[in-house]
């Protein structure tokens, strides 16, 4: 067995009308759906948009690390 | 009519005693008083200040993007 | 009496499994138990790891200033 | 006569069909439209929107600078 | 419905012997043949390598973002 | 009465043949000028231009931060 | 035949109980297990967790590019 | 003996009502009172308050590098 | 028992006469003599000084976190 | 022979009235009349001076790499 | 003749016991001994070194901007 | 005699088929045959070519301080 893994990082952007963390509970769950051993995030930046002088979506750009299959 | 416009971006720091997300849409409400066509923001930074071991203020810098009129 | 003071900051990474917000605040709380005079924090990163397509913890690295004693 | 002048930056988005330097002009004839003695502009960053597997905009970023009026 | 989209960010770098503008269009190009929804895109680094003393090729890293589908 | 404000930065470069502090205090006293409320400044650059082998102005680059009225 | 080549960028992080290079090769090799035409890398961070006292693993992330097939 | 030593750094913020100089001088001068073997210092920041439209005090962040007894 | 930790960070400068991996042992192995619970570190930054022609000293900056004892 | 090349890098500003990809150009047209063995360039900033509200120059900020003769 | 030029710039480290506006003329002092047409420095970095407690000499880092001769 | 020394730096890349502490030699012992004085080096960046799934040569771009003869 080896003694050491490989790890792959994806960028992701995640939106929600409530908050920063549900942007990126999101992100997290539309990236499960596809991909196996989702191990941690980075947040890269954090902005939104804006409609009638409220935000209108948080818009979270986060990386996600996750272990690849058999490394 | 012209296929294009500008945009011009503000910098204002947001302030507020709960949560990061109230003090950014503080400013944009703040900033949308005197501005029109507020478009997007962009978080540039997250601090606070403390008062007896709490965050008293969560205070979020962030930019502002708004079409300039007429443009 | 001195017309200046000296601050340090430390380097803390919170954690909580609800929020950023709660992640900040634990890392003042444990901060404030050893010591005084906190006065800002400054959030440096964003991050968590991920347990079952769900965010398991959110990991908030801030630097926490205060006045040094005397200073 | 002071021997020291003023100068303030704004922060524009120019955007543009056809090139880079076509937003960056864009953006600097929109700005002189209502501020005078501008001196320089430095790109800030440099993106844009696709549509149809093309670029449907250039959108650059800059800051412009210009002199305060008597400083 | 979903009220919020997820966003995938894939990183490229685009190449042409003429412009900077044209090696942003070939990579959005050859990006589209694989991937649909493409959205927006940010210019991450430009260079290029140097023949007989002018430029060879401009060499343009960009960021692509574009929407997960049924996201 | 609001528990929170709001404050705006301005970005400026003052200019000064004597020091890089008599720059900083010429931009914040160019800028109360025309703004109230002048709370706090951040240096962003330092550079200046060459005279005859010695420095003939220090220009300095800064951001002004202060309360909008009647937040 | 194409005049220019377009190229794609992949986050990766390798992991070595030994060293930094050996934790760039093992990444390496794991990439080049699924993709063709791997043609460079570059180290974005060096970190690694710590037991008793020692280096764990070292973990090195990097981006590798390669030419996208037929581009 | 070793053949090597190993060093520490903090981070402080100095105070001035007078200069850039005097602000980190006061810095090194609180860290002196506790810590030995002072090194090197590296400017992180630099920004203060403005009280009546003039700089109030100004705020040098710093970093002080210091060797570790005995190592 | 809390369901959170919290973890503190320290800058430290290692060196070596033969490798980067060897600067980061030593500062690790260092910091470990008075500190517990050594969790991860993260490189900062690679230097070193030069004699003879031939590198001195690898000298390695590197954040050191641990969690906080009883959190 | 070495089975390694060492390489040397400059810094030029190149200027042009037209675009971004001719400033390029003429800064490495300049940089290859004392130098040989030019071999690649890198885009550190673009800006410009700006001259009754158009553009009058862009110009580049580049790193040039070459290699040393023998290395 | 040529409706543009090229300029190089050239990193230095000026000091001084004094000041940090006299490390930046000192090295302007110096590089005016072999290079002519210097146009503007740009401040990159300050340190300094501590001797019993105090600054013993400021270190600047700055990039001086020179117009090649002839271009 | 004077109380302060110039310092100036270089920017190069050494490359090596074996470790990144042979490529920073490599770029040093190049530097030293023409350059005296040489002082300290900062690493900038690590990358490197990959052949055939392996590294073919890591390639550290580094910058070498020395001292200005006679400052």
């Amino acid at each position: 067995m080896s003694n050491h893994h490989t790890y792959k990082k994806l960028e992701l952007v995640g939106s929600s009308t409530t908050s920063i963390e549900d942007a990126i509970q999101n992100a997290i769950a539309e990236c499960s759906k596809s991909v196996n051993h989702l191990d941690w995030f980075e947040v890269v930046e954090t902005r939104g948009h804006i409609v009638d002088g409220k935000v209108g979506h948080f818009q979270v750009t986060l990386k996600i690390g996750f272990r690849i299959e058999n490394s």
